[in-house]
């Protein structure tokens, strides 16, 4: 498979070109959202989310039937400074688990009807520890970003994003830190469980990482190859490729959301085609969520990443749709409109 | 097919001596969620639906497969009085629109794999003005409580209730003024669309609906009879039937739950097999869920009624026991538990 960029001015520039949804979808569906056998507005979100997505698909009475779960795994070399609860080792035993259909993303997205596929990103040779300079190399974050690019299925009609990665709560918070400023304290959550000594060192790491990368609050996409992983790069480079195949996103927790926002602010617009699957119980979540102007669709006190809150959010933009292209309108059911 | 009961005080009875969940499946289900693939406490509430819903089924491993939604359809003669934005006659027209399948409680239902009747009770013969004397007779909300009750599926491993009838948000403004107290005002809303002469003009019909029912206000069952309508009744009967049953049940939004709290204020702990599927937009439904404890699964902005939130709810609750039940443990997976 060719990488369609070499260089991360090569990405930004393939994003900034991405198409935008369909206005004639868009009209056509709230059209007929407003002849369906309901009074005004009785399905709250519900209709706003289905002319979002027939937007996006270009299409004003649209069908979701093969939604995508792609999940990214990495390593991280700031886990040699503490920060997490579980040793780097978990990462590869999560991976055989992902791959042998044991984990909660497995079940949640045979649930959603998905696919799910996991690409494992050189586990055995985890990014720097960014608190002492760069995480990746140009050429890395790059590698990085194709390998999500390419794994997005373009016949998938939605995509979900999610990663594992020992260590990389620390990461989305330092890139959090990077892009809305503020405190390291303000980004830093406990991650799969860290003590408040455990929290204090880790707000002290993300600190020094941004100290050891002036440049990634400079640039969005510096942030992300100076204080990101690979998962989290991944992740990114699926929801653009998303992005110019017109295919809509489900965005999951901190993590998932921290990589996302990086694309926004590197092109602003590039998350449109994105909605918020859930509200993480992981501290900062909330706060990048309102910097992007997303309102979560779920908010379920579900910390797990590995794509779960957006894949349980699958069957309520499943519902939305449902209703939208199935119901009848007040014409066709002899229903007298108020 | 034989009614249980003849009366209000049998019908209490029947529930009083409904069976708890099974507390060794709920220990078994503790036990295995600490062993499954994820940090503590990481799936959030999913974990508690599982637990809750294990406990319900007497299976520590339970399995959701057979989900039944029942929509029931009532008239009420409170409409003379101009309490709602659509006319009566919506509510047979809505009724034949259920039976064809266009309605959004027809796509959500089969979005959540769940068998969907409907039951149109009496729509010829509405209830009596309940701002004038009682709504029913004792008679009356014994036989629409049977027909509830009766239309429960056995089979059924989980149950939703959803009702049709112009109305009745006045009807379940009226219940909640007779259960909790308060001003007529606190617990009326739009509905299906009034507008602020209506709005008043609805408040006041609610004020005198207690006024002409006082004994609504001494006993729950008695504001079922006085103030609520046949569909009420009738979801009232299935989620007692369902109690009985050991059926978990996901309530609805304000007319469902002001129905079902009638049961817990008739009798504590009738609704612990219940959770809430969703906060809905009018205006009350979050005191009502309050005073009976419950935090919704969902905050989507819905109204329509029908059931249509708590179906949407079906998908979480399923999301939640496909990982309980289907996800690896530690041991199983080989991975490090932190």
């Amino acid at each position: 498979m060719t990488t369609p960029f070499t260089s991360l001015a090569e990405f930004r520039a393939f994003l900034a070109e991405a198409p935008g949804p369909d206005s004639a979808a868009i009209s056509g569906a709230e059209e007929r959202n407003g002849q369906l056998t309901k009074p005004p507005g009785a399905l709250g979100r519900l209709e706003d989310l289905a002319i979002w997505y027939a937007g996006w698909r270009g299409d004003a009475r649209p069908s979701l039937n093969a939604p995508q779960v792609l999940v990214f795994a990495g390593n991280h070399g700031v886990t040699a400074r503490g920060v997490s609860a579980f040793p780097a080792e978990v990462t590869v035993q999560m991976v055989a688990n992902f791959e042998a259909g044991g984990a909660a993303i497995n079940q949640l997205s045979k649930a959603a009807g998905a696919s799910m596929q996991v690409h494992a990103l050189d586990l055995d040779r985890p990014t720097a520890d960014f608190s002492a300079g760069p995480a990746m190399s140009e050429a890395e974050v790059v590698a990085a970003l194709a390998t999500g690019w390419n794994a997005v299925d373009p016949k998938a009609d939605l995509l979900v994003t999610g990663e594992m990665g020992i260590g990389n709560t620390t990461s989305a918070a330092a890139i959090a830190l990077a892009l809305f400023g503020g405190e390291a304290a303000d980004w830093t959550g406990r991650g799969t469980g860290v003590d408040d000594a455990g929290l204090a060192l880790k707000a002290q790491v993300v600190a020094e990482g941004l100290a050891a990368n002036p440049q990634a609050g400079e640039d969005a996409l510096e942030a992300l190859r100076c204080l990101g992983g690979r998962e989290l790069a991944a992740m990114a480079g699926a929801i653009a490729r998303a992005r110019v195949l017109r295919i809509p996103v489900i965005l999951d927790g901190f993590i998932c959301t921290a990589a996302a926002a990086t694309l926004e602010q590197a092109v602003p617009g590039a998350l449109d085609h994105a909605v918020a699957g859930h509200l993480s119980a992981e501290t900062a979540h909330g706060a990048v969520l309102k910097r992007l102007g997303k309102e979560p669709l779920l908010a379920l006190n579900m910390r797990l990443g590995e794509g779960s809150g957006a894949a349980l959010a699958i069957n309520v933009l499943k519902g939305a749709i449902a209703c939208h292209s199935g119901m009848a309108t007040f014409a066709e059911a002899g229903v007298s409109d108020g």
